[in-house]
This record gives structure tokens, sequence and C-alpha cells, in this order.
């Protein structure tokens, strides 16, 4: 029998989508688990769908991997572990997982490493969030621990009632976090990728534009002192070894007024702040993901050109996906576009991306921006 | 419904695979026909296997693609378009492939088009092999018009007898060609896309390196006078308009003494002196093939660095397929690897290729070579 290395994802969105359109080239054999209908991997290796939280699914779905990766840090990982077989190996480890997943847990893990991160709390009742709240001075950002991203599961409050009508709406058996709001100059992001024995490659620093809590563009190299640069590099350098990475770690941080970088937070996986580096890096995010959790020698991180910005494709209807203005959006010069097959478009759903290098990133993101326009499904 | 482009690749090897990728990529849905086991192509989009030579195959096959392609000009494209339904359309057109397949009808072609030619003779008997051998100087390279390529149903004479012997081998009802052996200083290449209404894009002149009559290596730019390359660029770009090529188009050329460069061969599809493109090109072969057959606005085929040297990658042995050494391909800083995914590997079959870019050609060069050398399968 031919042997090439199996790699399974659990996930079947366009993280697991650009994991194995790398991994094929490579020769790598790709199976992906979801639990609905295979969406972005539709026709990408062997595509299981079934309830991933069933044992039998795992397993049969496990069964001849070398890898069990992950493309969201809320797949089943440990589920996955405790049925894993023989020699097959899951990457990010179920432990590492835990530590992310859970936003309270994943700030006391940093700061017990000595990262620095804005002033929060973990609150079991809404008057210690007040006292929080008070303590750091209004506003507070109250998060659920589990399952909040892109703004969902996440409040902002400017009074004590604002705290009070978030509990209300937000809070679990355990509580909620409360974060002191960080007046940032920058959202930045910094990309690691991590091997089992702990060699890891760091990608520039990125400059990340949220628009209504989601990522609307990213521009490396982040226009930052080289000093700040240094400094967010090797947080994220020391984040993905506080928490034990195998893989790629996306690291969100802050700069604050002054110079100093926080920690925000941790995404075990690649992530959407690394999709420029398809076209924009010696070595994608992607293909060292591959690498990393294959136990393979990592790939140069660095960009090919001076600059490269990627700007997301949202969804701004709902219904039946279309792709209309490809013409028009390949008619714009060195636009790199990526469509990620999602049958159905919803508002600010993450439809695809395009990505533009070149020496000038006004330049090069005024393209992008008008690619993405046009594509807008 | 939603509505993605549907591109239908008849041919399941390599070609198709890298151009299913790039395809992938932009969102459009592959669906391929192959007469045997899928290969290259398994778990990539829609995989039909089946005697493609049936229209009914083919019908069912081709019904809802916006368009049909190639990865191979023997792939039956003639067949296919007979049983077209509604919009579809083949690219490149049967017309275009006719002209190409048969050598003898390609070199009358290029010869009527103005295009320079070594001297060659379409011959019906072994006398008449051998007054054309005489009057171009031994030695005569005798082809097969059909089926023939990197050295197979071709053969050297030197002599009248050789010319013989070849005709008794190699000769078909309609004869052989008879070429006058090129005393080339360099083999090149240039690679064209072309749009149905005729917009076209040329890569930079590529220098081939043939072994045992395969490509072995390729190195871009060639390092040959401005005047050749403008030469070589303006003749690839004719013999596109001359064939009616829509899609990718490998111009094979030699650069004669003196600096004369003459057309040798054309392939009407992606090209393995093109495989650079990937990661050496701002837009691959592979895109510029898809967006062409779409009729898309054509991307940029310009390097992304001053040079880009491709290795093949090919079977030293009979027998499953193993990966043994990708840990120390990869562990070769820059170099890009793709493995095929071939099941069963042959002496010299095509297996996967090495790509480095860089500014140092001879540098680049001998790393890809290692890494090669390393990937032996």
């Amino acid at each position: 029998m031919p042997r090439f290395p199996v790699l399974g994802i659990l996930g079947g969105g366009q993280l697991g989508r650009m994991t194995a359109l790398a991994a094929i080239r490579m020769g790598v054999h790709v199976r992906t688990l979801a639990p609905q209908h295979e969406g972005p991997v539709a026709g990408l290796g062997e595509t299981f769908v079934g309830d991933w939280t069933d044992p039998r699914v795992l397993a049969e779905f496990a069964r001849g991997c070398d890898v069990v990766t992950v493309e969201s840090e809320w797949a089943p990982a440990e589920r996955c572990a405790s049925v894993l077989e023989g020699s097959t190996r899951l990457f990010p480890t179920p432990e590492s997982l835990m530590l992310v997943r859970d936003k309270g847990l994943q700030k006391r893990t940093l700061a017990g490493a000595g990262l620095p991160v804005p002033p929060f709390a973990c609150c079991r009742t809404p008057d210690e969030a007040i006292d929080a709240a008070r303590s750091f001075g209004f506003p507070v950002v109250l998060k659920r621990y589990r399952g909040s991203y892109d703004g969902y599961g996440n409040a902002t409050a400017r009074t004590d009632a604002d705290v009070h009508a978030a509990w209300t709406d937000l809070a679990d058996v355990d509580g909620l976090l409360v974060e002191a709001w960080v007046p940032f100059e920058q959202e930045l992001s910094v990309l690691v990728a991590r091997r089992p024995g702990g060699g890891a490659v760091t990608y520039p620093v990125a400059y990340t534009e949220q628009r209504d809590h989601r990522c609307h563009a990213v521009v490396v190299p982040a226009a930052v002192a080289a000093s700040v640069a240094d400094a967010a590099s090797k947080l994220a350098l020391q984040a993905a070894e506080a928490f034990g990475i195998v893989g790629m770690l996306g690291v969100e941080l802050f700069l604050e007024p002054g110079g100093r970088v926080t920690v925000n937070e941790l995404a075990p996986r690649p992530h959407n702040t690394g999709h420029y580096s398809i076209e924009g890096s010696h070595t994608s995010q992607f293909e060292n993901h591959v690498r990393a959790v294959l136990d393979w020698p990592l790939g140069d991180p660095s960009l090919r050109d001076r600059c490269a910005v990627m700007v997301n494709v949202l969804g701004h209807r709902s219904g039946d996906t279309r792709v209309d203005a490809m013409a028009e959006a390949l008619a714009i010069p060195g636009v790199a576009v990526h469509v990620y097959g999602k049958e159905t478009v919803r508002p600010r759903r993450k439809m695809g991306h395009v990505t533009v290098t070149g020496s000038d990133p006004a330049e090069a993101r005024s393209r992008a921006e008008r690619a993405a326009e046009l594509l807008i499904l």
C-alpha cells in the first residue's frame, strides 16, 4: 500500500479548507469530520459528516490518521483523544485547548506565565462584576467564558445598570469574565507555528482592523516601532510555550498608549489574521500548521514582498451564495481571490478574502478593498 | 441553488490536480473525468472514472459544467464537444487540439504562420525519409505523428540503416515526421495564457534542462540576451494566436547557435516548465489556465523574486509509493514541495516537484536539486 501521511481535521470551515489545500499540495491525505454538511471542505479529501461527539463516529474518523488536528478550539478534541488508537496523535493537545477555551482560565494562564494582560476578574455574581468594574473604571467588557467570539457573547458596560443587564443576558452558572476596557492605539496580531519538540517560528507583526467586532482588514507588517514589534513577537512566542501549543497559534494583542503591548486573546489554530500568508509569506500559516502537527521542519514565515494586505469578504444578505463579480474583481491588478464555497450567505458571514502584496501598504490596501467590495456576496 | 462556476477537466493527472487546486481556491467547483483510477485528482472535487470515449459518460460528466477543459492534448475533446449541452463551452477547442496533436500538422501550421521551425518533412516511405535526412544532413530525428512525447515514439538516426530501423519500429500508416537534428545551445520554454477574445499574457522565458528526454530542471528567467528573450516571447504569442489557443500554451523552443530561436513543440495546456509559477509568479499557470478558460481577466505572469528554479521528482524504482524523506527535504530552507499523490511509482514517472525562489539561480538550483534527490520515490 502507498504510504502518504494521513491528516484528520476536526471541522469543515474555511480554516479546514485552506489547511487541506496546503496539505494536499505536499501529498498529505486529508480527512475531515464536521457535524453538518461539509461546506467549505466539500470535495477536499475524505469528508466525514456525523455527530462528532459520538465516540464511534470519532473512532472511525481517527482510525488510520497519523495526526488529528482541529480547525476550531471548540472541536471535541478531548473526546477524540479518548478514542485514538495506535500511534495516532492529536495536536493541539486537549490540554492546550482546555486552557484556551475558557476565557477566564486563558487569562489566568497568561497572567500566571508572567504575560501582560489588561486588568480582568472572574466574577461569580453581578455584585462582584460591579466591584471589578469600579476598581478598573468604566467602561468594562463582560464576556462569557465559553463560546464568545467576534462580538458574540460579549457586552460593553458603562454603568452599574449595564452590568446588570449584561449579566442577565450573558452569565453562565460560573458567572462572567470582566475586563478593563483597553483604550488601545492599535490591535495587533502575531502568529506562531510550534512543533511538538518546541521548535517555533513567528510571523511578522500584523495590524488588524476590526469593524463591528469582526476582522475587516489585516496589514503586514504593522506600522509600529521596532521595540513594539519585538515585544509583540516575544509575547506571542511565550504564550505558545505557556500553553504548550503544537500547530498554529494566533495571538491577538493590544498596543496601548505609551507603547505597552498586552495580550488580548489566543486562538490555537490558523487564524483569520494570517490568511495573507498564502501569498504573502514564504510559507503560509496553513502549510506551517500541517508541518508543525506532522512534526516536520517549519518553513520561513517572513514576507515575500514589502507588505501584504488581506481584506475579508463578508456576507451582506441572506440566501444562496452568488459569485457574480469575479471578472470585475480579478480585473484589479495583483489581487488573489479566495472564495470559500459556502452555499448560503448571511450578513457578516465570512465568505472569502482578498490578498494583495506589494511595496506600498496604502496602495495595496486600496486594491484589496475594491476587490472585496466587488465580491460582496 | 448556490451558483459557483463549474469547471470540468478531462484527465486525472498532476496537471489536473494542480489546476483543480487553483480553481478551488477561487471558489470554482471542479469535476474531473479520467479513464482509470482518479490518481492525482483523487479527493479533489467530483471525480468521475469511466470510459471517456463513451458519449454517454462524457455527456453525464459535462452536464452542468460552465466550461470543460483538458489536462492533456490527448483527451477526447472532440467527442466531448459533440455531446455538450446548453451553454457549456470547451477550451482549448477541438480544432486547436487537432492542429497540435498531429506533429506533422503542428509543424506545417507553425511554418504556415511564418514561425521559424527547424527543417522538417512529413514522409510516407523510408525512401522519402532517407531523402529528407540527406537533404537536412544526418543526424535526423524521426517522430510518430501522434502519441510521441518525452522521448517515447522518437528515434535519432545517424545513417540510412538507422532510418530503416526507426521506420520499422515507429512508422504509422501515414509514415513519420523527419526533423533536422538541431545543435541547440539551450532549450527554452515560454508559457502563454490566452482568453477566448484573444487577450493574452506571456510568462518570462524559461531555461529547461532535459535528462534522458524528460524535463529535469527549469530555471526562470533563462540567462539569455534580451533580444533572444524578446524573440522567444513574440514567437510564443504568435503560436498561441496561430493555433487559436484558449487556456495555457507551453511553447518549447530551441536557441540555436548565433542566437536564432526556433519553435520545437507546443503543448496546449499547463506545462511542466511552468510548475515553478505556483510559488514563483504573481499568478500561476494553473490559475491563469482557469481564468482563461472561464474568460476571466488574466493575472500577472511576472516573477515574484529574481529567479525561480523547479526540479522534477521522478521515480527510480517500481512499486508502491513511499514518501519517507519529507522532513529531510523540508529542512532545506525555502523549498516548496509538491507531491502528486500517485499510488505507484515507476522509473522516470513524474511523482512531484520542488520549487525554490530567490536571488541567485545557482544557489536556488542547488537547494532544489538536494530536496528533489532526498524525495526520490
